[in-house]
């Protein structure tokens, strides 16, 4: 079909470019005021559309979705704090991290000791801006630096919060590409916040060029990128395609992947699912710095698709973990905090992840007893060319006395210790020297007990 | 029946109180000369008598028990060596550590030399009186000081052990607490041992008055405590009371639990029964110093509840294991070396352990299917009034997430890191909100694979 | 039969003559130019034969095994190069390293640079000979020390190599020592290597002395010796003996154990099979530095006997591993490089292995409820007798506590961390006195879950 294999995708992208179009996309996109529903996201996932044929799905307020209900659809058009003399103290249009995410509408006079009561701040970061959010307790508030704050007098403020909670839609995107299996593997990035860009604009960066991408290869799987509000846009999607489920065999939720941190993946619930393997396999073959942990029910949207009644095998790619850096949740995770560099290389890591679970296949020695002879198949030239001699050679080696049946190639890579990348080339060497062939679901028989 | 339940016990419960109580019956057990038959063991289950009300058992010497025969009764009334001038150099009425315990009755006139093939000593703590028993092989013999020792002079001594060994019976106590469960618990301690106090008053003193306080505690097991020679008792009890074995389900052998060591526990022959994981995570959530060790067959009673043929889900807790201290069978193992605070805390850990093997439910999520919506139920109010809020709120998703029909509480406790006790009170709320309901068997069927 | 128990082998053993031995014939093989076919290898296994009756069987040249094929016969006379003057700069008389092994005849004048493209040399280590094959590529060369490459001059030289390249056989030996059962432990050491002593005469003389040992021992497994060139040799065996493949139950294979390095055991494919645990379990016991290694797919015939279709449970035994000591596959592998006292200690390390495999059954406590009384029987006695009394007392109890048809001896000397000679012993004495019995499939039932 034309398509690039996944695994020349990597030789093939200039990963630099992809990283600057990633950092273009989040720097587009972060002005926009985010939530759980409204037009900032229907306008985010509009902006996404110049990339990918993004379908956009609107679930009416007040429809059921498991214990959940979809609330009310909120919009905003401006927020402010006067002072007696008419001077704007606090300015939405300046931070749309200013107002309480979800703030209901108000307009009143009211003394400093009242609005004191709807102020949040950050007395450790008095620079800093915090994000705050009321989604399912009508509320209203503003959120300004702390060294302001400590400024206010007593005086007769006005406020005013020009905002619609009104019934409507929650808002979400989604993007199919079919592989040659109905199997598919799950993306899932949330959408909800608003000028935050490592929580979650890198997010989303990077999923749309996953997606835009990979709709342009030659892929075995499906893949399903879901661009939804977290939790709730999770809970509704689950809702609504219960019987697609069943086909979802891996999945990864993406947040936070653009700032500086190691990477940092969080395990499914299952704990030994094959996209955990796999994505700690790429990880170590990266010789940096990186942190596993296991699965908490407490993050993103993997809660949802890690419950016990979904029991996904879903992950979570991110760098810094969520509330582990100071700059989570406040104005600081700015346009400074991510780079393009960080979003390209969330991005190589992503492919390499996909390209092992696409690869990850059950071979059997077609001559399981004693080793080939590799030499007089030439094989060995095959060895002596690669940059990598001896290693090569040992990965077939390892392939050879592995394929019985029982192992994937991904299970080989962990038992031998050898990059991921070498044994499924050894793996293609030897398919085509008939030595090896894809697994239909025999195994070697003769195991000695 | 307005009995108090076991998990409000620690509430109620003057620990302080109970640890003094405690040390005033290893005081007043102290004086009095134990073997594994005879008068001392019945005054001793006299006394405990007065605290809860034991049944006295007697097994006549002579009954074949498994491989062992019940043997003769072993009494004494004095003991003393004199010189040749009359003086009592050494006198069972000041310590009854004095004697061989098990020595046959003897009186007569010996050389120095003679006197010394019967003398037991410890000349690294020549200070101490070691103690020495001889129950199975007939033997006569005195224990003194080192520093006595080495002043012995040639003389003609004077040797009487007014002692009798003829057949009698063999005499335990056992107390059972009758629960709503026909399932037991068994708590097992040895009475066999005179004047010394860590080894075992200490486990006497506190399986009494932990029987005193479950007797008037709501419970779902039944408890079985049993006050036994070392050995020969619970080889004649597990003889003569094997049809009630498949009901013990748990069990404790309690010994050395006054000391100052940190708590020790010895995980059953199993190694992975409920007890052995409901001992371990409340001495981690203690966050104090603690030891877990492996079964092994050298012990107590221990040794024969896990022997092959019996098999119980038995560990043993104490704090300075048995020979470990340097006070361990010498006189130096007396009122000094055990306190009442000690004692207290041992009492208190296994209060914390009854109550985790009895709230250790299974429970099955109501709303499997994502996350239920706490905040409408107003669970987050609990939350937020918690003194421990955020992990009350932790403890409640890891209940959700994992309470599948899979997973205990305990369970769910050691995978999620969190105290026993906030499991369990995040299940209670559950459970009253009907997001949760105790598992009649079945479980949560989608398992992704 | 008037034969020695294995058991008491050690014992009867003069360890440093059976090293002295053992060196004399490393000594007196060291000079033969061995291959993986031709005349060195039938002297070599000639002279074995002063030692074993080894059965010296040969397989034509041409003879199709598994994938591979019998090669043609090498055979040398001589080997020089002179100058000009017609001095010899290298002569195969002097080492028969100095012939690329498997060289085809040739006899020519080339130029100094012609002659360099053959040559082969270790940098590094400018006194050492390099050893260099070329079996399945036709080839010649000559193998010297770089400090005398490094002094060749311009010239035309003379080369002649006297060998020849034909159909004929390969040759090995194979000694059966038949045992109480038709189950056989496999030895294997490769024969192939010219004059270098740990790699691999060390291995013979090992193979050698313990088949002459075992010979005149009871033995409950048979035992086969195999005397193989590398690869092709257990290619070819394992290709003609399918049928025999089911009987081998265990199986090592000796190689470099004649070092001053600490012993090296390299796991079977398996990883977990009764040899592993064996030998793991001896080289524990024997307190000194060990090294244990998982199988991996490059070495010596392990690869053969580990491959899938064979998968039998065969590790490697060595001292320090191929390629990881800079003498190997140099002439500085000679009589300096290994001692008699070095293959003594790995003769006692395969014989203790052995005991192991031979004496690892399955026991039945016949006294299952609580413990025997040991007392009554006088096995205190035994107990008080031993140099390891405490251990002694407490392999008894182990050996009596897990023996209920779960465990081999093995089992319960690794959970004990007892020495398997302890464990053993203890059986013993409790088999003559009835307390055990050799399982027969049963097993103790009580199991409480």
């Amino acid at each position: 079909m034309g398509k690039t294999q996944l695994k020349e995708l990597t030789n093939s992208i200039d990963f630099a470019a992809t990283g600057n179009q990633m950092y273009r996309l989040v720097a587009e996109l972060y002005p926009i005021c985010r939530s759980i529903t409204g037009n900032g996201v229907r306008e985010t996932l509009n902006k996404i559309r110049s990339i990918i044929p993004l379908e956009i799905r609107e679930v009416p307020s007040g429809t059921r979705v498991f214990d959940w209900e979809v609330p009310k659809e909120w919009n905003i058009e401006d927020a402010w704090v006067k002072d007696s003399k008419g001077n704007k103290i606090i300015d939405f249009k300046k931070s749309n991290l200013h107002v309480l995410n979800y703030s209901v509408p108000i307009r009143k006079k009211v003394s400093l000791g009242a609005l004191k009561e709807h102020l949040y701040t950050l007395p450790d970061h008095p620079d800093w801006i915090p994000y705050r959010t009321s989604y399912y307790q009508e509320n209203w508030g503003f959120c300004i630096r702390h060294k302001d704050f400590v400024k206010l007098k007593e005086d007769n403020y006005e406020i005013c919060i020009d905002s619609t909670l009104q019934n409507g839609h929650l808002t979400f995107g989604e993007y199919f590409i079919q592989g040659q299996l109905q199997d598919e593997i799950l993306i899932s990035t949330h959408i909800c916040h608003p000028s935050l860009c490592n929580d979650n604009l890198s997010g989303i960066a990077l999923a749309s060029m996953l997606a835009a991408h990979l709709s342009e290869t030659n892929l075995q799987y499906s893949y399903r990128f879901l661009f939804i509000p977290g939790t709730i846009g999770s809970v509704a999607w689950l809702s609504l395609n219960e019987q697609k489920l069943s086909k979802i065999k891996h999945g990864l939720v993406l947040a936070c992947v653009g700032d500086s941190g190691p990477f940092t993946y969080k395990r499914s619930r299952q704990g030994n699912a094959k996209i955990d393997d796999a994505v700690q396999q790429i990880l170590r073959d990266s010789n940096g710095e990186v942190k596993i942990i296991d699965f908490s029910p407490y993050g993103y949207d993997e809660r949802q698709y890690c419950s016990p009644g979904i029991n996904l095998s879903v992950g979570c790619l991110m760098r810094t973990p969520y509330g582990e850096y100071p700059e989570y949740h406040t104005s600081a995770d700015n346009l400074e905090f991510v780079t393009a560099e960080n979003l390209a290389a969330s991005f190589k890591t992503c492919i390499n992840v996909f390209n092992v679970v696409e690869k990850n296949k059950k071979y059997i020695n077609q001559n399981p007893k004693c080793e080939p002879q590799l030499g007089k198949r030439g094989i060995y030239d095959h060895i002596g060319g690669h940059s990598d001699s001896k290693n090569f050679q040992l990965a077939m080696l390892w392939v050879l006395n592995l394929s019985d049946g029982h192992h994937t190639l991904l299970d080989i890579c962990m038992r031998s210790g050898l990059k991921f990348g070498l044994i499924s080339e050894a793996a293609d060497v030897l398919v085509a020297e008939n030595l090896l062939k894809e697994s239909s679901g025999e195994s070697i028989n003769r195991v000695v007990s």
